[in-house]
Order: C-alpha cells, then structure tokens, then sequence
C-alpha cells in the first residue's frame, strides 16, 4: 500500500516521520519498478531485487522529494527519477562490493551480493540494474526535451566524468598520498555527482530551471555531497560494524585516504559543520522569493547528512 | 576525417566498399563520442577506448545505417544510435571476458581489457561504458519523444529481459541439457536483443513505425538475431583463434549447449540457411511499396551475416 500523498508532501510533519513515509513510498514503488522474480530469468530478478530492495537510507530518493517540494514537482515522477538514482546506487554497491573491487562481504547488514549469488551473477545484476535505471527514467511524463535532460544528467553523472570515474580515481589512489583538493574531486565524482543529480532531477520534475535556480542547487548539493563524504570519513574511523551495517575501519585497513587521515578528526568535524552552514546558505536564494516552507526539506536534510550516526 | 555522406548512402557500391566506408565513419565517431584519453580519470577513459576502438565488424552499427537507409534517415543521426548499440555491445564483451564470466585473455586479436589494465578497471570500464552510450542518445536531435523511445528500446534490449537476462540463462547453462527452444530463448535474449534493437533504432531515426512496417523490421530482425548465433556456433566449432580473432573452439571447452552441439553442424548449417532467406522474405513487406533499393543493405547483410567466415 502506497501511502497517502498528501502526508509525504505536508510541510507540518517531524523530519523523522517524513523520511519514515518516504523510505516506505520508494521501498513500495522499487518493488513494482524491478522486474518481477517470477518473470524469467527469474535467478537474476531474484538478486536484483535482493541489491535494491529492503536496505539503505535512501538518501538520493529523499532529497529527489526535498528538491521536488521547492518546485511543487509531480509526485509520481519523482518517485520514477528517485527509484532511477536508487537503482544506479545500488548497481555501484554491488559492483564496489566484488572480490576485484573492495572485496567486502557485508552490505547494509547482509551478505554482498556476490556472497549470495556468486561474482557472476553480481557483475550483471549491476549491469542490468543501470539498464532498468534508464529504463524507468526514459518511461517518465515529464515533457519529452525536460525528461531528455534527466535522463542527460543521470548519465552523465553516473558515468566515467561523474561516479566510475570517481571510482576510478579511487582505485588508483589507494596507497598514495593525495592533497586535500585531490581528495575532494575524487569524492565530488565518486559519490557527489550522483547526489548533486538527484537535487537537479528533483527540481527538473517540477520546472525548467533558470540560471540562478541552478546555481543556488549547484552550491546547495556540492555543499551537501561533500559533507556527506567527509561524514562517512568520520563515521568508518569513528563506528563498529554493527552500527554503520557495512565494514567499519575499512579506509585504514585498505591504506585509502580520507578526510580523517589527511584532516585528522577535530578539523574533520569542522568542516562538515561548515559544509552544512554553507548548503543552509544556499538555500536563502530561494527563501528570498518563495515561502520559507519550499526550502524545509532540503535543510533538514543538510542538518541529517552531517548529524547522522550511521 | 569523415568520408562523404553521398558515398556511404548510396546505393551503387558494393557491400564491401559501403561496409568498409561505414566501418571507417563509424570508428571516426566513436572516436569523438568517447572521453578524450587526456580527460581526468585518464587511465579508465584509456581503457574504455581500448575497449571500443579498432576491432570488430561493427555488426550493429551497419544494421543502423542499412535500417536508416529505409527510411531515409538522418545521416548523423544514425550514427549516433550505432555509436551507442555499439558502446553497449563493447561493454558486454568486456564483462563476459572477466574472470567470473568467461574468463576469456583474448578478443579481437588483441589482450582482453582485464588482461591489460586490470579487472577493476575492466568492471568500471563496463560500467562507464552503458552510461556513455545513454548519455550519447539522450544528446540525440530526433523529435524528443521519438528519442525517448529509442532510449527505452536500448535500456530494455540490453537490461534484464534483453542482453544480461541472456548472459544469466547462457550462465545457468553451462553443463544442462537444453531444448532447441531454450536455446533459442536465451540467444534471442542474449545477442538477438541488441540486433533487433539496432534495426529498430536506425528505422526510428527516420520515422515513426506503423505496425505493419513494426513486424517486418521485427520478423527481419528474429531472422537475422538467430543466424548471427548459429553461425557464430559453427564458427566456433569450425574455425581456429587466428581467424576469429577470439578463442576458437570455447563453447565445446566450457561445456556449453549450441545449435552445433544440439543439432549438429549439417542441421545447423540448413538453419542458417533458412533463417536467411526468412530474412529477405520479411523485406518484401517493403520492396512491395517502396523501391528496391530501399531495402538493398538490410538484404545484403542477411547474406553477410550468414555467409561470414569470422
């Protein structure tokens, strides 16, 4: 059961319970946006559904919904582009998870994929993912040339110039002594082109958006994407296992460099803290014209990013 | 440089010389489709050239334009969807050849992409690659909904009910006792997707489809899908690695059901046979209202297809 519409766009509700019926909405309409796993072959609509389904903050999705709300977006085709950026994160997990890869056995507190159903089957539920991904994208009623730069900018964001590439930076920067800027492109391909898409496709759901709107979003989600990062840093030194649902320690143990190595801790924490004054920043470009109520979404969600605990 | 237009679209060459001009048309624009190799992250866009460039028949590709020539599409336009059918069908070959799959070292002649740069390099290659062949698409210039449903038709040709669903049934095969059906089920999923996809994709860059032009292209291309995969299976049972430039004589080696093995090759090669002039049938549905050059290079690749020795 869908949940009723008008509670997930209410501005009256606690952040908490907001993201509660939001997971529930996007958990509901992955489920029918997979292929069914009675349809043939039904092993690898199985695992498909075993990398998306039942796990995750569903960060990208929650803040597709936030940027919606600023531009009073179509309900419908944000959960489309939402589970569309969902389905090419999971596909990156399930291929960052493999033995060739950073070889990780635990997921979101589960076996990996490829622990479940063997490295084969691993390396194409991801390759089928990204597929279906663009599949649902391209079925969207968005005005044809608008749902054309959606589908634009989820390439491009998931491809070698955005998240592969960061990926591949990655791989290459294990062992290396990278500055701080260095650090920062890679992350802001490896995990915040894909962030900084989801506020874009949000917002494209509701309007065209002219040059201000865009750079006001640019700053907003390069604010958030980093701060993200820089959390997850904190998070893999600071947490256990138990808690984060993935290996914690991770980074250290693979010699990979993170703000906490290069930063250290304390100046850490101070630059999320400042990342998160920046994206509320952001946001007052569009406060000055609209009620501040558009923009309540999208700020909680910059106070989540950094004051999460897992 | 690119050849002339005049010369590829005309109807007076031989199919070696048109073939020959479109290959070298089509490398001059995967060429510029593809991330410069000077582009950050160089080492990945690097490989993903090695990967596309330089090999192979371009089997899609010229299905694009001979389909285009039909309808007397768009010359660029064409070149654009071969250049992303292209992209996908390299993404495919590059994950096939990894370990888990077929763990393959050589194709097209050459080192496969995990033997050369590595095998996390070769997953994000893979992975950047379906994303760039998106991305080119959704820059197309066709009418925007028609474009749309050129990217619904890749997305579902190489997701999970198309080419990875092949890849898994092919996996869940090896060492069974398959029917001709299942056979024929899994190869028309695994390469007869993206064929069909090809000849649909260069017939809608010049127009939309009635039905009946629909079925035609559809019962052309099932003809054409399976022949390619039943002569590719004799060629496999027949031929030497220095002649296909892949590794000869492998399905018999990995234990895998083929027209060759199920059938026989006397069997095998009457199918092919009639799959082809199945093939040319389907093009009377054209030649009945339109000239018969029309249809000149879809009838010549019918025969190619069958007739090649590599």
């Amino acid at each position: 059961m869908m949940p009723e519409l008008n509670i997930l766009m209410t501005t009256s509700s606690t952040l908490s319970d907001w993201m509660k019926q939001s997971q529930a909405h996007i958990e509901a309409a992955l489920t029918d946006f997979l292929p069914s796993p009675q349809q043939t072959p039904t092993h690898l609509h199985e695992a498909m559904r075993y990398a998306v389904l039942d796990g995750g903050k569903r960060v990208r999705p929650l803040l597709v919904y936030a940027a919606g709300q600023l531009f009073d977006a179509d309900y419908a085709e944000l959960t489309r582009a939402a589970c569309a950026l969902e389905m090419i994160h999971a596909y990156s997990l399930v291929h960052d998870d493999m033995p060739c890869m950073d070889d990780d056995a635990l997921r979101r507190g589960k076996p990996t994929v490829h622990v479940k159903f063997g490295e084969a089957t691993a390396l194409l539920v991801g390759d089928a993912l990204q597929a279906q991904a663009f599949l649902i994208l391209a079925q969207g009623k968005t005005a044809p040339a608008r749902q054309l730069e959606m589908l634009r900018i989820l390439a491009h964001s998931s491809g070698s110039l955005g998240m592969c590439g960061g990926q591949a930076i990655d791989l290459a920067s294990v062992g290396c002594n990278l500055s701080r800027d260095q650090l920062e492109q890679m992350h802001q391909l490896k995990t915040g082109a894909l962030l900084r898409a989801s506020v874009l496709l949000g917002a494209l759901c509701g309007q065209e958006l002219n040059e201000i709107d865009q750079a006001a979003l640019h700053r907003y989600s390069h604010s958030i994407g980093l701060a993200f990062q820089v959390v997850d840093d904190i998070l893999d030194a600071t947490s256990d296992s138990a808690s984060l649902g993935k290996t914690a320690g991770k980074d250290a143990a693979n010699n990979k460099p993170t703000y906490v190595s290069i930063l250290g801790l304390a100046a850490s924490q101070t630059l999320a803290e400042n990342l998160r004054i920046e994206a509320h920043n952001a946001l007052h470009s569009f406060t000055a014209t609209m009620q501040n109520s558009r923009t309540q979404r999208l700020s909680q969600l910059a106070d989540f990013i950094v004051q999460r605990s897992a």
